[in-house]
């Protein structure tokens, strides 16, 4: 419990945090309303000053890693012979994307799409390439929450382009797989490379509930232990959490169903048998978001039998105090008149009496209560 | 806290706003049950005095706009070489409808439609038009409500008819890129406009979601801070103004969706994938919905918790006081009677001797409820 | 909320009333479990003494009532040049439906179904004509409830048999139509008829919708102003009426979509496109009705979070008016004491001290309980 | 509520009913885990000494019964020229079920299923038999409950066979049709047949609902009326009885639509508009059930505010008392302190004007208490 | 209940215990995210030293058994003339899997999926061979918990390979079968074989539903009888329980549907009718879930309707107690005040005239009580 309470303590909610969770419930995909398609607008914040480029081209045999300098250089380095990976870090600067799309021949919506920060997952199918957009998810654990940041990726003969909204991904390994040349990657195309991608990104998804998972056990603990407001309050929290990542994962389980169903040419039957895996593993995704949202549902239960049970429990002691003595008090009182003729008082015996009568009278209502089973 | 409890006073909660807000939930299409299909009765609140026109004509290179004063001037303007936009504002006078209707050759069913405001969001294919009514929403921030207005598109050859229910509408800067040569609107047919047109009333509906997930998040710190009743009956609004935002986008997204897949020869190829663009705003308003939705139901338990812990909180307080001093009042009023034979009254050292007796049962009280956790 | 006390106490919630909704919950089609399929028996009250007649004859120039005497009459009446519409009101005499069957050639399982009340609304294609079953809802403003009758339609080549419980039905206006000559009715088939029935029946769930609707407004008023246990039983009535009112509309949603959809060839192409209207009304009632029942549910909640919070209150006053008299009685008890060895009693200012210390002690409850907010 | 205490008090919830009931709830198909397909091994309780066989055979003319002793003697009745109606009372001597289906020609998985108890209804076609498997439901007016037992059909060409657990079924009416010849039994052939024994039992289930919805009523009354925990344990015995009915039913519903949609050549087509029918019979069950489980669950929301409601009364009549004594006997308290120096003690007028003030202050709290509506 | 206690006792509800079923909830499929796939890494605990073969080969005549020391001996007893299962028990030593996968020939994702424990169940269709992964629950009495274990099943041409975590199967019965050639085990192929194991397994699915079963009932009966926190606590648990075996099963019930549907030709037209029976009973073993789940949450709803119904008793009991005497300490406090004139004193008959109008007041009270049927 020391363990949970210094962790609440560490994490206090406070109304900057709501306000950016809440940001990521109502969020919208365009800039301002009415504008014209196709308007390159980026929506969400500037994580960097410029824009990062890096290439990696390969075949079977070989493998070659750039950073250019500028969206020029970068474009320069395509290379038809080879699988040439594009990875963009940094969406603010429109003008990259742009350049990018006029040399690329990637229709005006495709592009609107990568700048616009906060999107549904979807595939779109253009007559040259496959447009994926899909939320990229990591647990942090400094602050204890799911981290969110949108991936694009676009896949056409030959190439693949990556587009994030800042540096540091989730595909390290699938680059030091190229490098190293184990797996399939290097003799197999770009089609392969986008399945491994995608692979990487719905891998994150389970570090992501990993991670909601560990924080559910340890206020799953705190309900059972010592229920406080505070935890009903962070059950709240949690089932928000929960509900933004239901809302963020639902469209990519579809997304690779669709994917897996459909007959775009581009991808190659052997990596068809693929993304079948990596669909089934985002609909296990689901199944652990829905199975985490029935337990919290259960917990907030939980909490609400505890705090009525106690109200009951202090109920309890209250009503055995005040039964038992209020009638005692009403005795002594009785005796306590100044009524000039009051025959008792005059008795020797009275007072012993009268304590004799007291105590059989606590006793037989304690004997009573314990009957009901009150304690 | 001050900004809500102002906004709270601001915005009361009055019979009049109740009943509107149910005068959307059951609202009825036809008039008169039972009267004639295809008579033509207008079913809203008259809004303005007279209809206005206002009508654009362009093509690539050219632009030409006019306001008619009646509707004879205004469908003298229809002009086959270009594409041209008439826009009708104000439906009660039903003779205007009834005589576009009769020049333009529209079914009877569809004239009724545009005069019957409260219909449900629909498309209707006719033989030579598509006909699509929606709702138009837009946040009204001086009130803090959503605004809600009918706008019907009529799509036929070469031009587009929009009737709305007043002046003032989403479609301002659909017309300044029209007019100012921006985006493929110029260089496309009627069907692009009509896309146009679809994706500014979608795009409305961000908008509209963004100022009541504001004040969800608003009431949500209020819940957390302190709760009171006035807090749930805006709850209780809350849930309200989402049941009915629902009701009204749901058949919105489905009427995209069939737009989307359907044949319709009068929606060109190019303009199909616009349109799946905004289907795909369009689910994400529902999701936005649903999430928010479960986020105010989350509120009410959280309210509901609050008050069942305070009410534990109020309890144990009172059965602390009780349970410490009944006891002790108890046995000063054993000492307050007046028997002629009580021991006790005589000794010296008695009346300090009960001091610290009672000093000690209080104290252990005080232990034993420190000792059960409550508080 | 005159006006509503006054509405509870005219419409009390007595035994025979739930009787009476629930037996529109569990009831069956058929007689006797196990008697013959086809065997005609009526399974409603008779509402009637006779059944009566009502003959309308029309073609495009002319139109003929009669009201004939019996069921030899009415049939004598059929002439296969116009489109004839019979009304039947009373369904308790088999004899007169077996006659019209035989005479009409349909299939004993529709007889049955006919005869017998409570049906879940159905459409069936028989080989030379299409039997819908379906309930009338009316409003009853005198008891503040949805009436409910059974009405069947049967459609054949040249005529439509319309057959009812009792007199008095939702058609009046489709008569009033035919008679004048307006609208279609009179240029178009028998098909075209059984349209405006089904329309005007449709049309009636949206007058039963708007009396549930206002029902609800007014319980919502009361639930904020005053709740009291009469007002959470008027909420379950209202709940099981919505219950009932959901099963019997669901049906004929479905009904009209496969009416809609489906390639009968009775119903010409025109008329398919004013069914298409009929059935985008029957999904915005359901669309309604789901959410009323979406809204008395939130009631509920709010009745109970009324509940939990005045209990909240009542112990807040008890808590503090106990919590700071219990002390200061206690305080003077010991003064009352009657040892002989009391020094304070003594003293010529202890009276006043007690007094000042009691108002201090007095006061800084007061101040405690303000500072934690409880009044 | 006479009747209804009365009710309580034959049918007490004791632990055996409680597990009985649930049995119903987890109750395995096969035998032995693991054990052979097409093993016979009885699953139910035995409920009769022997087994009986009861044999109709008839054609349009003729129609003649057999009861005979052994299966051999049943199985030499068979007659190719006419419908053969073999039914069969007893399920626990595996023999005669192994006998039969030698001697039919049945798939062994068929003669499994026939014995053993606790199926899912099902249909299940062979090549040259259909196999109808479901519950017969009965309402068991004794004991207040509904009746379980398992009916098999397996349909074959000229004959029909019918397998139950214990004497006494559905089939009655029936067997009576069949021998007066009402109806279209004796001139159609064993699908017809079939199909009349399918509409027996869902006819039944009719019944069992309406006993389910007494008991609702009645319980329903008793909420309103006076509710105790006791009434609250009823409630949780009927959801559990409404949760074992949906389970039992939900599945036919499914079986007839598949039959009706279905093209077993053995149905023909005359037969299939009656499938139609007893499917629809079969669907308006399912709404009741729903109906019913809506209804159950708003009855707990209705008993769980009037606890709520009854404790917050019972709350006012204790802070009212507490509130307005707790001040006077503070003060009638200070007047009883033995300080030597009070003044008030001595004035002639001091106690009719504490007597005064006493009143006044009581009748300042009531007031109080009225005007905040507390009684 | 003295059973359930000592149970509750003996199965104490520890943080161990909650970490591992929450375990089960969030599991990962795959290793570190973003490796390769096709990488064999065991994800699960080690449960045993040595992997273990056992290898059956049989045809109609002869049966032959052996327990191979490693995978090279195993390998070499496949016999492509009769049926051969090989049992492999331990999954740790991916080397085995790996060698077994080169020599048969299999997919490197199906090699990954063996070795990958926390699997959703699944069939995989591959070009010369099927992939089934599923769940093996089994009930442990002595812990009253469900056990779950995952196997995979391959079915290739006259070779059946099984895998499992540990040592002890629900297969036992088998391999009697296949022993002693009862059933069609021996006359039929590998596809039969298959069968028979998926049916074992799906058998056992009914074992733990029993026993989950079992623990409702225990449950039920302890909330009926004497609700306390701990009981509410086990409720939670058994939530908890069914959220997992729902989300084991679920995936099972549909991958048999696809088994029975699909037209992989490895699976004979006779083994089609085996396979619908156990997808039937897959069916049941959700139905049961489903009704299950629906019971536990009725029971919360009673535990706190128990709770709020004994505070509201446990009220009125204080509220007599305090409410009889509250007003009669006030009087006698009124006579044990010390004003010098109080004539009530000095009369003779005052002191019993009190006790009469005491007793009055105490009965009326009483008996005002009684009337609202307090107790």
């Amino acid at each position: 419990m020391a363990g949970l309470r210094s962790f609440i303590a560490e994490v206090p909610m406070n109304p900057l945090r709501q306000l950016r969770v809440m940001g990521r419930l109502v969020r919208r995909v365009t800039k301002t309303p009415g504008s014209a398609p196709g308007t390159l607008v980026h929506t969400g914040p500037k994580h960097m000053e410029e824009v990062r480029f890096h290439v990696i081209r390969y075949g079977v045999e070989s493998l070659a890693e750039a950073s250019p300098e500028n969206v020029d250089e970068c474009l320069a380095l395509l290379d038809s012979d080879a699988v040439t990976w594009v990875n963009v870090d940094g969406l603010h600067d429109t003008d990259v994307v742009e350049k990018i799309g006029r040399r690329m021949g990637w229709h005006r919506l495709l592009l609107e799409d990568i700048v616009s920060v906060g999107q549904r997952a979807k595939v779109e199918e253009y007559e040259d390439c496959v447009y994926v957009v899909m939320p990229m998810l990591r647990w942090d654990a400094t602050v204890a929450q799911v981290r969110e940041e949108q991936v694009s990726i676009v896949l056409g003969p030959g190439y693949v382009f990556t587009f994030q909204e800042r540096q540091g991904d989730v595909f390290e390994r699938v680059r030091e797989r190229a490098r190293t040349g184990r797996g399939l990657i290097r003799k197999s195309g770009a089609d392969y490379l986008t399945y491994a991608l995608l692979d990487a990104v719905v891998d994150h998804y389970f570090s992501a509930l990993e991670g909601v998972g560990h924080l559910t056990e340890e206020l799953e603990e705190a309900v059972l232990d010592a229920p406080d407001q505070g935890i009903m309050h962070r059950l709240h929290e949690l089932k928000r959490e929960l509900i933004a990542l239901r809302r963020a994962i639902w469209p990519v389980r579809d997304l690779l169903g669709m994917l897996q169903r459909s007959d775009v040419p581009i991808f190659g039957a052997p990596t068809k048998v693929f993304l079948r895996d990596v669909h089934d593993h985002s609909v296990q995704v689901m199944d652990t978001v829905e199975a985490l949202r029935d337990v919290v549902s259960g917990m907030v239960d939980l909490y609400l039998s505890n705090v009525s049970f106690r109200t009951n429990e202090v109920m309890k002691v209250l009503t055995i105090m005040a039964t038992v003595f209020i009638p005692l008090t009403f005795l002594v009182g009785v005796y306590g008149m100044n009524f000039r003729h009051m025959p008792e008082l005059e008795w020797a015996w009275a007072y012993p009496a009268l304590w004799a009568v007291m105590l059989a009278l606590a006793a037989g209502m304690v004997f009573a209560f314990r009957k009901k089973g009150w304690f």
